[in-house]
Formats: structure tokens, sequence, C-alpha cells
């Protein structure tokens, strides 16, 4: 067994992970329980929206050409035949020298075909005086503006925002067909591990990493399942990625990935099904494992919280993404160096960093450290093209 | 009754929704069920992290010293006395003249104070050729130098993203104080409105406010409870919402807040409470009611979802932001503009943008249609005291 990891680059370890990502199918949700989930079922609008010409504004429904030349000194007078009732069948008609009150949202009644923002008029008694000319279509959606019977409105593969919510309502999506949440296991192993309950002995170091991966996986959208804490043994640790295997979609298996002769989880895969990769060219992460057991995807993550993180954004991001069939949405943002990033040629390295007025000032620090991860604010991204970044330049920065 | 709206400013609008926040306390929930929560206490280390001198790396614990001058060409020569076991508490000890196997994570064993990475070595028998000298402290991260015991880690007021679990978790918080969840109550008024499910007739559009509300609320960390779709008559909507304040802390009405004699939300308010604020120097948005009633904030948003979407994220997320103890989280990247944005001084104009290659293209269109909802990235915020914005100019866009 050779003491060094033959390592890939992060592009294939992405293009691999997504080549084995299993999809889960889909499933109909309520409306109201679709946040964030990703439709699986192009939304069409079932009906004209809106169905019926309506107004924008508060005013008086019109025949624009009634209102025009009208001014402040020399308005324009038509006279009030009441006002249109919200939601009602019968908006009434405007007969010529007429007008109707209409609210926002109300239907325009017939003859009509503007509305003047009660702003600009003024009613005494029944006249109505009108001080600015309204041309055609002013302040009115027509029947089918907004959404047209049968388009698509909402794609297959968008992920379901309050806003694409509240459309999807509209069009009357009380019900939408969703990517399944793919169910992803998480084991942690290593000897030195303790529950997070306990207290660590001489040696021993609380199990962090289920607690990362679950709530990694859960922002993602997808469901964790526990299996907990396996002692680094071949036969225990067989038994529990086996058994996650069963009840999941996919399993991250964190510790137990080193090229160590007592680190395991690279050979259980091995028996269980398949590894494709051991070692990316990516720091920190490197020796991150990529694997398949019964079709289903295996991941071996460092055991150190701080490095399993990258992984988990810079690789197991694209797995559930591609699970979920949508894409990663890492949210950006440009940011000038405080200091330079030096990096090897060859590997990908990820860098945290805090954000403050534009800048960004690297988080360096041995990697063994936690505090970086709740003491940075984003990560830059450092292309296995570069040698690193200068002060000063700009560079996109990873929000997590 | 003046037909016109008395305006206050945004921010005297945000101000007052900050005011008028109630809090509603904090409780104490399970590690991995607090994500996204927002910490009502601060979170301390309860021991040192580490607890003991820890390697960072696979490879040899030394005595620094030892290695002094090793090379390629002419190696330090130490023996190996076996290897430091994971979890153990016994790490050994290093004596003159040798050293021990130390996997990452593994104790420093006593009489060493460095590990030479494996990579850098080779192992030949009993004995380990050294190729390189280390320093003191090198690949090692010593007791308490990640968070020492009592430190506080995590501050209150801090948002609970999958980082600050996973450290969480490694501090030994399997729960926290964390701020209850608000129940928003929603409440849409509107005689045109019909349920989801059904077909509107003439006149009549689908509530997809309580959806767009329910789930901004949801995504914002807060409990929505439904009351429906309540009829725009004063005594059905004052029992509708009074039945909301009983259960909720703060109440959403959506629709009649427009300043006409039909609309009953602000009249209600008054009615049970205080009506603060109607109408906001904002558009869309202008109609919005800010009031308080048994000591709870009730906001009459527009009854256009468009508009009343900006709203929520103009106004009600700083009133949500502020019930959870926190700050609001705007995501905003920089654009340049692809047109001008032309706007009037002394109102605040959100608009919606498309975003592409770093540009922001305004997405202009009449005020009551939803599609720009979902054919928008952002939305441009132009300040009361700005007459617009220039093509070309750089805008901060707010991610939604």
């Amino acid at each position: 067994m050779s003491l060094f990891l033959e390592v890939v680059s992060v592009s294939e370890a992405v293009e691999t992970v997504r080549r084995i990502a299993p999809l889960p199918g889909c499933e109909e949700v309520p409306l109201e329980d679709a946040l964030h989930r990703v439709l699986a079922r192009d939304v069409r609008a079932d009906i004209d929206i809106p169905g019926f010409d309506r107004s924008t504004v508060d005013g008086y429904a019109v025949a624009a050409a009634e209102t025009t030349g009208a001014s402040e000194a020399i308005p324009a007078m038509l006279q009030c035949q009441g006002r249109v009732g919200m939601g009602t069948a019968d908006a009434g008609v405007v007969s010529r020298g007429t007008c109707l009150y209409v609210p926002t949202g109300g239907a325009l009644p017939g003859g009509a075909d503007a509305v003047v923002m009660i702003e600009h008029t003024e009613q005494i008694g029944d006249d109505v005086l009108i001080h600015r000319p309204v041309a055609p279509g002013e302040n009115v959606v027509f029947r089918g503006e907004d959404f047209g019977a049968g388009r698509v409105i909402l794609e297959r593969g968008r992920v379901l925002s309050p806003r694409e919510i509240g459309v999807a309502a509209a069009v009357g999506a009380d019900r939408v067909g969703v990517a399944k949440m793919p169910k992803i296991g998480i084991v942690s192993t290593g000897n030195e591990l303790v529950p997070v309950v306990e207290t660590p002995g001489p040696g021993e170091v609380r199990d962090a990493n289920s607690y990362l991966a679950g709530a990694f996986v859960t922002e993602r959208g997808c469901h964790p399942v526990y299996f907990g804490i396996v002692r680094d043994e071949r036969a225990v640790l067989k038994r529990a990625i086996a058994s996650a295997l069963d009840r999941c979609d996919a399993v991250l298996v964190s510790g137990g990935s080193s090229k160590d002769d007592r680190d395991n989880t690279a050979a259980v895969i091995a028996e269980l099904g398949k590894v494709l990769i051991h070692g990316i060219a990516l720091a920190p992460g490197k020796p991150t494992i990529i694997g398949t057991a019964r079709g289903k995807p295996v991941i071996g993550l460092p055991g150190h919280p701080a490095s399993a993180f990258v992984v988990l954004v810079a690789v197991v991001d694209h797995l559930l993404a591609a699970m979920r069939q949508t894409a990663v949405s890492w949210r950006t943002i440009p940011a000038r160096l405080t200091q330079n990033i030096p990096s090897a040629r060859g590997r990908e390295d990820y860098v945290r960093v805090s954000l403050s007025g534009g800048e960004a000032t690297p988080v360096f620090g041995k990697s063994g450290l936690l505090n970086t991860l709740v003491q940075s604010e984003g990560l830059v991204r450092v292309p296995a093209s570069s040698e690193g970044f200068e002060v000063g330049e700009e560079v996109e920065v990873i929000l997590w």
C-alpha cells in the first residue's frame, strides 16, 4: 500500500459525484410545505391571470378618450355612476360622460379602457373632475397579461422561494410535484470520538462532524439520518455503512479517510462496492474518498471538522444538488484581498476569509483549528491553475 | 377622511416596527434541531479544545531539536518505538533518539514537541529517516489553542449555520438556548379572494398572499399561522384579527390597506389598538399600515402580491429580525445598471432587476403583474434622497 494518495482534480471529483448521484424520484406535496423544495414538474397557469381586466389603482374607470386635454385648469367632468364592488361578477358599464369608482384590483367596467388615479381627481357630489388625461390601458392589467392560460410559469429544477410559492398559489397549484428529499446517512468513525454529551478524556474529542454534516445536508434540502459513532474496526464500520446504505440514498462517513494502514473506510467501501477516488488535489480535504456501494454514493470525509467542511462545500454540495436535480446555489461576492494568498499550482485551495467593507482578509491558522470556521465569513477558492492571489486583487468569496 | 395618506419614510417605518417588536422569549432545544435558530445565550467552551496536544498530520512525533539540519542528503535517523493509538489516554514517551508514529488527531507523546509529516520520512525496519527538519510546535495544535475553557465561542444573537452547529458540538453544547420562533398570524382580506384550490370566477382572484407571506416568514425562522380569507366586512375582519392576536406574536393582514372608505383594516386596528403609520414613502407598497393591538404588532400589507412582497422585504423583515433578536441578513451584490432607473426624491423605490454577468437590468412593468416576482433575481433600492440611478452606475442588488 503506497504512502501517497493518487490525487485527482476537484473538477474530476465533482464530475464523479454528479455521475454517481442517484435520483430519489419525485412526490407531490401541499404548496405550503414546498418552501425550498425543487420542482420536479413544471407549474403552468390553469387559467388566464388575471382572469379579467383589472385596475391597479384606486380611481375612476373611464373611456380614456373622454379625458383628452384634461388639466388642473380645465378638468374633464364625468358623472360618477357608483362604484365597482370587489369580487363581483358584474362590474357595470361606463357610458358616455360617466365613470365608475373602482378600487385597486377591481374589475374594469364595460366601456372603460383606463383608470384615473383618485389623486388626480376631485369628486363634487356625483360629479368627478379629472385633472389629468389617461392613455388607453393606463393603470389597467388586461386579462391574461400576467400569465396566459397553459403557459409554463415555473420550470422544473427551480428551487421554490417564497416568491415562487406565491406565484404558484396564484395559478392554482395547491399541490406541486417536487424532487423527494434525499436521505443522507451520516456515520462518524474514530476510536478517539465521544458523543457530544460526554466530556472527552485524554486523547479523546467530541464527534462534531455528525452535527456539522447533518446541519449541512439539512440546509441543502436533504434529510440527515444519524448512525452515530463507530469504532475504527473494519467489521463494525462495515456493518454501520451497510445499515446506512439500507436506509439512505447516500452515505457520508467522516474520519478514517487518511492514507494510513489503520484507516478502514476505503477498505470497507471496497468490500461493499468500489472506491472510485481516494485523494483530491484540494487543501484542506486531500484524503477524501469517493466510492459507490449498492448503486449509492459513499463519501469518506476527513476527520477534522474544518477540513470536512471544505469537502462538504467543494464536493458534497454538488452531489446533493445533483440528487435534488438542481444546481448548487453558492452565493459569492467580490472582495479585494488585504493579504497575499500563496498556493501550489496543481492543487485547489480553499482559504477561509473574513469580510469587512468589501475587503477579504485570509484567516490563516493551523489546519486543525475549529475556530476558523466561526471566525470567517466565506471561502476563497484558488484554482489548481493558479499560484495564488496577490494583495489588492479582486477575488470571488463563496459565502457560507 | 382625507383621500391622501400621510406617508412616513421607510426608515421611520423600520424604526417603528423595531420599537414595537415583542420578544417571544427563549427556549432550550437539542443542537440537532437548532439550525438557523438565533442564540439567546452565549455558548462557552466547557473544557480546553483540544483537551491535549494533538497532531494535525499523519507522521512521526519527535523532539524538534533532533531534526535540526536534516535533509534529503543527510537525513536524521530516529528509532520508531511504535505508534500512538487514537483515543488512548497513554500516548507514550519519546526519549532521546526515538520517535513514535502518530496519526492525524492523535495525542502528542511526552517528550515530543513536533510532528514530521510521513511524506518527509522513510521507514526502514524500526529506523525512520527524517528528510526535513521541523520547528517546535510544527504540525501540532496545543491544548486549549483552539478554544480555552470558559471562553465565549458563539455570542448570543448569532444565527446558527452548520459551521456554528459543528463548533457548538465540539464544545459540548448538546442543547442550546435560542430565541423562541415567533408565531406570525396571517390574514387575507378582500371580497375578491378565493382559496387557491378554487377556480376564480369573474372579478375574483386566488389568495396568493397567504402563501407568499407564510413562506416568507418561514424562511425568516418564524412560524406562520394561517387564518384564511376574511370578507372585507368590519365585524368579520375584527374577529379574525382578534383571534390571530390571541394565538400569535404578531399579525400580518394583507388587503384592505388602501386609502379607500371601504378598506377596513386600519379602522379595525384602530378599534383593537392603535394605528401608528398608514402610508410609507415606498413604491410599491405605499398603503402599508403599521399598528399595535394588545401589545402586538399588526401590519397591513398591500393586497397585490408583488407590492406585498416589497413591503415584506423592506419593512416586515426588520420586524421579524427584531422579534428574533438578531439583524436582518440581506445578501447584496454589486452590479452595473444596463438602464436608467428614474425615481422621485422623497420616496424610496424598490425596483426589481434581473442579473446576468455582473449587470442588473430593471424589470419594469405594471405594478399589478406577478410575473416580475419570478422573472427577477433581486431588488435595487433607490433611497428617498436620490432621483434615481443612471445606466452604467454600480448599485447594490438585494438578492431575494
